[in-house]
Formats: C-alpha cells, sequence, structure tokens
C-alpha cells in the first residue's frame, strides 16, 4: 500500500525523505489558492519567485508581477496576492511571476521529490484523485507561517488524508494528528479557517472576501505542477 | 487572560519566547510519566541527565541509576525506562539518575522559563489545577520523537487546552490544532496512544503493559518541578 505523511513546517522537512516521492505543496493563505485560481483560470504558467528583484527582472520579459510585503500589494507590481486578482480575464495566457516567501521556500525545498504539485481546497479533489492514480508515496508538505504550524494548512493536509484514508497507509503519528485534526473541524473549515492566526492577521487588511474564497472545495479541477521553475496545468 | 500556546517539537521551539512562561515539559512515552510515577510513589528526586557516562557518575555518588537505549535497560544499570521501575518500595526516598535522550534535551531547552514542571495523563489534572492557580502564559512543551510531531505528547497537550479552555487564550494555531485532535481522540486514549508511531515501536518490545499505564489519567497529584538540575515534588 503506498504511504502518506505530513510535514507541518519547513522547519521539520529535513526529517522526511523525499526520494521517489510526490510533494504537495500547501499554502492556503494565499499562495497555492493563488496558484490554482490563476491556471484554473487560464494563467499560462507561474513563476514562483523569492525576491522582489527576481520579479522585476522577470516583468522586463513580459511576466506580469504579482505579489505583496507585509499583506499589501507592492505599487511597482501588476497584481497583490489575491486569488481574485489571478482571475481576472486580462491575464488569460498569460505568464506570472509571484513572489511568495513562504510558498517559494517550500517549493525549493521539495526539489528532491519526484513530483511537485501545488494543493488548496480549491482543488482539493482534483489533488486527491491524481494522487490515487500515481504510483508513489506523498508528502503533504504544510507552508505554515514564518516555521511555524499552522491551521489552514495542516486541515488541508487533514482533508487530503481523510479521502485517501483506504488507499493510503497513513505513515507517521503527523499524518493521524492531521486527520484527527479535519475530523474535528470538518463540519465548518470556513469558520475554522477564519479563527486562525493567519485569518486574523490578514482580516487587519480586510480581505475576509479572499479567506471565504480559498476554503471553497472543488472550484477547480487543474493541478498546477512544476516544470523546471515554473508552475503550469498537469495534463 | 492568560495565554496558552503548544510546541510539537524541539526543533520548533526557538518560535517561542520562553521569558516569564511556565513550561509544561511533556513526553509521554514514557520519561515523564516515569518521573510522575516515581516522585508520586516516594522517590526523593529524579535528575534527567543525557549520557550514560553522567549518570554512571552519579551512580558512584549513591544515585539509583535508570535508562535505556533501544528500549532496552542498559545491563550496569539499576532500572530501565518504565513507570513500574520508579514505583518500587525500594527506591522509596531515594535519589534517581535517569538518561532520557528527549526528556533531558527538552528540560535543558526550557531553561529560558521561568517555572519548569513535568506533565503526563498520570497527573493531568494535577497539571491543570496548577496551570490555572499559577499566573503565568503557559507553554506546553512536547519531547517528540528524535524532533518528529508525535501524537501521544500532542494529545497530552490537547487535554490540557481543553482543561484550560475557558481560563486561558489558545494562543497560536498549535494549540487550536491540539484542541481539535484531543476533540477527536478524547472518546478513547488508550486506543490512540496504542496505534502511534511510539507505541508501535515500544510495542516490539513487549511492553504494552507501560503504554496502557502511560495512558491513564490521574494517578497522582504530583508534579515534578526542576529545581537547580533536579525534579522534585512541587510543594
Amino acid at each position: 500500500m503506498k504511504k502518506i505523511d505530513v510535514c507541518y513546517s519547513p522547519e521539520l522537512i529535513n526529517q522526511f525523505d523525499l526520494t521517489d516521492r510526490c510533494i504537495v505543496v500547501i499554502d492556503i493563505l494565499r499562495a497555492t489558492s493563488c496558484m490554482v485560481a490563476g491556471l484554473g483560470s487560464g494563467v499560462e504558467s507561474i513563476t514562483p519567485v523569492a525576491t522582489v528583484e527576481e520579479c522585476e527582472a522577470l516583468g522586463t520579459q513580459g511576466y506580469v508581477m504579482a505579489g505583496e510585503r507585509g499583506g499589501q500589494k507592492l505599487p511597482q507590481f501588476d497584481i497583490g496576492n489575491s486569488p481574485f486578482d489571478y482571475m481576472k480575464r486580462e491575464f488569460r495566457g498569460k505568464r506570472i511571476a509571484a513572489t511568495t516567501t513562504n510558498g517559494t521556500r517550500c517549493i525549493e525545498l521539495s526539489k528532491g521529490g519526484s513530483e511537485i504539485v501545488i494543493g488548496a481546497f480549491l482543488n482539493l479533489s482534483a489533488v486527491v484523485n491524481h494522487l490515487k492514480d500515481q504510483s508513489r508515496n506523498v508528502l503533504l508538505f504544510c507552508a505554515g507561517w514564518k516555521g511555524r504550524f499552522n491551521l489552514e494548512d495542516s486541515l488541508f493536509a487533514g482533508a487530503v488524508c481523510y479521502s485517501l484514508r483506504n488507499d493510503f497507509e497513513l505513515e507517521s503519528d503527523a499524518a493521524i494528528g492531521a486527520l484527527a485534526m479535519y475530523n474535528s473541524m470538518k463540519v465548518d473549515i470556513t469558520a475554522a479557517i477564519s479563527n486562525s492566526d493567519h485569518a486574523k492577521r490578514l482580516g487587519r487588511f480586510g480581505i475576509q472576501k479572499d479567506i471565504q474564497y480559498c476554503s471553497r472545495i472543488d472550484e477547480f479541477e487543474t493541478i498546477p505542477t512544476l516544470v523546471s521553475d515554473r508552475l503550469v496545468i498537469n495534463s
């Protein structure tokens, strides 16, 4: 039986052997939700970068520049870090360069794996079905926040474990714990996420709309997959 | 309102400000359960040490030497790492030197805090009442296993959060997550712990009896507290 495990923070990723794994990177608020929403709405590719400078360099090559610092869009950028930005009609067929600190770091740290895909509530069932159909063991990699455990990413990991509990062996206590958290909170995931630390921080910038949207399930069947240094639709 | 937070692994302890905190060190299988059982049964003090050599040095001073490596008692030691060893009548009034890798490390890492106490299911209510009665913010510090998240320590943290949910603010997602795990599994904590990674590893050495005992609640009212380098009863 294939195995599935959960890493709660980039600070713990060294405890996992990524070799021959399928890694699902999870940063629900809001990096991976944006990636799913964007590619699911016709964006051609999303290139995650760590710094503003890298993003600007790609901007000179015609990329749409996306990103925030401290929860606010940078003035020289085209869009911020809201999934609604990524879904705009004008970006269909475009390439986006996105600065995300957590998200980019996790994608970098995942590069020992055999396949790197992007998970969010917005594409939950698509991710689950893909994991069933492929043959590798799986690691659900929560981006957390500044290295800390966070609720929304862990709940998503728990939702995936729940959906795959008959197809995969829960490999460690972390997977069992994520499933238990999900079982305890699944009656109202939106409420749980709205009470998370991250939502409270983001709430200060008045983006409850984003938080509500990022907790919606199965808006897209898109599975963003890392190919070289860009995310594209897995097909 | 006082705050309570949870650290799931020694690898994450740097994310917490320990200043003026009461730290509860948790290593259910089996270090902190042994400490509670021993001091609750009349042992005078328990000195946690990291290495076999330190333990032997204290042995020459008349300490009872306790410890295991790879789940087995060391031949030159008096007792292993079972709570039943610590409760033997012959050790009443004795000082024990105990080698525990995880437990000792966590106690060392806790030394920035104002008070360091030892928690286990065996003294759950005593710990809860103590935390209510004292004035500091609290950190529940799970020893984990080799730096990894583990279920039994996290469930104990969740049980404390559950008991204190009206007296303390759950400070972060980690505390909310621990509470959710506990809520999901509280109907049968013994079964949950028996299915944990650690129990499965220990089970290979045929110590189901220890695991069952370590999941018993409120066998003692003892709160082991660190004073200098030894654990004694808080009085």
